[in-house]
């Protein structure tokens, strides 16, 4: 089911200075520019690397979801983990059938890729916050 | 200086049962044979998707660094990111020139793709744990 990983989520207090470590420490200096996902409570940024993306997750107002995330790790750190699926109904309904929990509705909403994303409950995925994201049609 | 996307870490208290997930929910069939790094204190077996990897990372000894981190996670969850180098030494010395701190001794050991690795210290990586692995030679 599960096809190419399309990113890592990396929760940072600040999108800028993530970028410019990631630059000056690492040398990976393609990032693009950040933009904000205001249903999702963030702001987001990503890397590029030849096979495959980091994105930058920074709170955006006082519900988001990361917060929890950083007053547990005040330096950022691995987030989640996002992998492409064909076809996010199919995958949210296999993924159903066999017992695993879609978080929130259960609902995709539009990740920052533009296509349907849905979250699986990171009980059912050994402890790993599992993004999967609707391959983009001109992708790839 | 960082190229692919090597692999993302993930340490679980079971590859077999984290095999069976990864196939059975998510449909990521295409699992190696699990191996043993004594040196490292662990058994580890690579999933592999089309543009990267996930490494499946179980403790193997009393002394494994693993133990710490399934006692904190006892389902498992993401432990680590590994970047491709072309020249784990200039890496390493490029990254010393700044600041920033290897891990152990400071000399590379062979990792699970036969090639030197070093570990990066995540207090100066935003919080994430950072493999930097040389690039096989005849890879890609």
């Amino acid at each position: 089911m599960i096809g190419r990983l399309n990113h890592i989520g990396v929760a940072t207090p600040s999108i800028e200075d993530s970028v410019r470590m990631y630059a000056d420490l690492l040398g990976a200096t393609q990032a693009g520019q950040p933009f904000e996902l205001p249903a999702q409570g963030v702001r987001v940024c990503f890397i590029d690397l030849p096979n495959s993306q980091i994105e930058l997750i920074e709170p955006l107002g006082d519900d988001s979801p990361i917060h929890g995330f950083l007053a547990k790790n005040p330096r950022g750190g691995q987030h989640h983990v996002c992998f492409e699926v064909a076809d996010i109904l199919a995958a949210r309904d296999a993924l159903r059938a066999k017992g695993a929990t879609i978080l929130g509705t259960g609902e995709p909403r539009i990740g920052a890729h533009g296509t349907p994303i849905l979250f699986l409950h990171p009980r059912d995925m050994g402890g790993v916050l599992v993004e999967l994201m609707e391959t983009p049609k001109e992708a790839h």
